[in-house]
């Protein structure tokens, strides 16, 4: 075992196992839900679900209508996003109703347009974009720097991935639209500051309940138009989304709407209240470690007041993003000598004296990361 | 009630009803499933497969090891594909593996590759190849005037869909990639000639068992490269694929493949045969009334010895692809007056005199569609 600011860290791991922080593989959350049972349980019959269909009244036909009134819940319960006069789309992970969007608001134009975030962006966003070289979209790279006198859209994610920053649009042109990816605007990761009303707003099962294998997403539409292009869209790449996923998701989410305005239940069924102070415990352990490495830094988060909780707080956000001091050019060559697997800032946009860390890794992960962590201290004062 | 050859059709539905058979929704299958009673029943716990990852040691890290084993038990107990030394790549239906084919095959082309196939070919491929006008690929039309002197994609679909008939490649230059759609390559629709061991193989648990909302499909892939950008694609579009479907779809599959074997058992468990039997039962019901109207043709497919049922037989196609007489130019139009929805041959790069109907529906919109069909025969007597 090994001390680090008062907390024991046992020694789960081999050191030379590899730790892959590469990714934001939820599975810190399973602890929660086997503490949950049965609450979650859902059977499927050999005979149920066989159609195509889920509901022929709703433009979005594949969607269930037990999912979109739990979607409906849950947004109301926490307060983070309005729902009412929205268009719900679901997708096969929010991956797929990006690209439902950028369909929907491309398809019709004239001219092929440009889609821009501002940098560091979410890594994979190039790639889902310029995937098979499509006429009507291409990336056009950090939002920070775009000046083409030419149609565009722009991708915001808040908090941001991967430094969970809260952002706004930057490009703030009047011919822009505007995209909100708001995978991590949940009270775990940050403060509710206000129920949000962009045009269009994405959401995933993935961050907020952490059921990244169901490939679920939602998206909150203003306009039914372009509810009804993205629903064509994903009718066309994938006839739909999985029924079993979406009726999975519906009971899970249902679930924990029905659980979060409890407080201090001694039940324990309070999902956000149970992964927020997990998240807060982590990034506490976390920023110990790194004062005493005395290699790395790490952004700081405003305190903010918190809607949901009705306590002021900062944001404790799915990624850490690190930088190597001075001296350091690659950090991820850095971690990797030490089998510790992140994401280079190159990825991002940004230099790679930055990389993003996983904090919603299983447990064993996470501490074997703080371990090894904390003795990178000791390779700078010469003893590695 | 009325009768047709000797069969009672009762009426259940109101002649007004609008009765959908322009999609091949498969809720036919349904009773043979509830029939099956919990035989198929899965159930998921709040705690698992929350990971996006199934399994780390295989390219196709999203596919679950229990679908990769039922879908090689299928085959063999069938014996219609061969699956030794082939790549398995799951898909959130067949049609996510179509383009993650063309994706993989164009991708590192110089030059656009035309994507063709012979008419009539199904309606769908036109609207997914070109969903987003893709840099890499394009639809060309009508394989069999394909003329360009440049690199092309063959889709062959076999049996075809909307005909039903046994296809080949058309094209057959040696700069052609082929890939094969078997969808209907199952015992129910068409006899098991051979074990096909083409380089590129899709199939879907759709029209295997009926299970269409699961979204399921996958593909067998000779060249091991080829199936790696296969997965690179799922990957970018939708971070792999649900992993309740596929865990659901394994049970499903693996039930079909232990009870297809079982000729003629008391326990009614063998899903080929019990599925063999309804369509052949629809057939001669349909051919039946087709010939008493005197207003329609039907294909007809060649009696083969079936490999699988060792029984010599001829096809019954998921779809009935009807062709209207001389004096009818639009048969599509002539079905809405009479509230049948079908899908007009021009869909298919044919004509409009004909249309598909769907052979799987639910027994009540059959029954309907039948009765209904049979009542054509008036109006051309002069009784309408």
């Amino acid at each position: 075992a090994a001390t680090n600011g008062g907390v024991v860290i046992t020694r789960n791991l081999d050191s030379d196992a590899v730790i892959n922080l590469d990714h934001g593989d939820p599975t810190m959350y399973e602890s929660f839900w086997r503490k949950m049972g049965d609450k979650c349980t859902v059977v499927f019959k050999g005979h149920e679900s066989l159609s195509y269909f889920s509901n022929v009244k709703n433009p979005c036909w594949f969607l269930e209508p037990k999912l979109e009134d739990s979607i409906k819940s849950l947004h109301g319960a926490v307060g983070n996003a309005v729902t009412d006069g929205y268009s719900i789309v679901v997708g096969t992970g929010s991956s797929q109703l990006l690209q439902a969007v950028l369909y929907a608001v491309s398809r019709d134009q004239t001219t092929q347009m440009n889609v821009v975030s501002p940098a560091p962006y979410y890594s994979s966003y190039p790639e889902i974009i310029d995937l098979v070289k499509s006429g009507l979209y291409k990336w056009a790279g950090d939002a920070y720097v775009f000046d083409k006198d030419e149609p565009y859209i722009e991708l915001v994610t808040s908090p941001n991935n991967p430094n969970g920053v809260i952002r706004g649009a930057v490009v703030n042109r009047d011919d822009g639209i505007l995209i909100h990816d708001l995978a991590y605007y949940w009270p775990q990761y940050t403060p509710i500051t206000s129920s949000l009303s962009f045009d269009i707003m994405l959401f995933t099962a993935s961050k907020c309940t952490g059921h990244a294998g169901s490939r679920i997403g939602w998206a909150l539409v203003k306009d039914k138009e372009v509810a009804k292009r993205m629903t064509k869209y994903i009718e066309v790449n994938t006839i739909g989304v999985s029924k079993e996923s979406q009726i999975r998701v519906a009971k899970i989410l249902q679930v924990v709407a029905d659980g979060c305005k409890r407080f201090g239940s001694p039940d324990g069924d309070n999902f956000f209240e149970f992964s927020k102070t997990l998240m807060a415990k982590r990034w506490e352990i976390l920023r110990e470690t790194v004062k005493n490495t005395r290699m790395f830094t790490l952004p700081k988060y405003p305190l903010q007041h918190c809607n949901y909780t009705g306590d002021v707080t900062q944001g404790h956000p799915a990624f850490a993003w690190i930088k190597c001091k001075e001296g350091i050019e690659d950090c991820e060559k850095l971690f990797r000598g030490k089998n510790i697997l992140t994401r280079s800032g190159r990825r991002f946009g940004s230099d790679p004296g930055y990389v993003r860390v996983s904090m919603v890794s299983k447990e064993e992960d996470f501490d074997a990361f703080i371990e090894r962590l904390s003795a990178i201290q000791s390779f700078n004062n010469g003893d590695g």
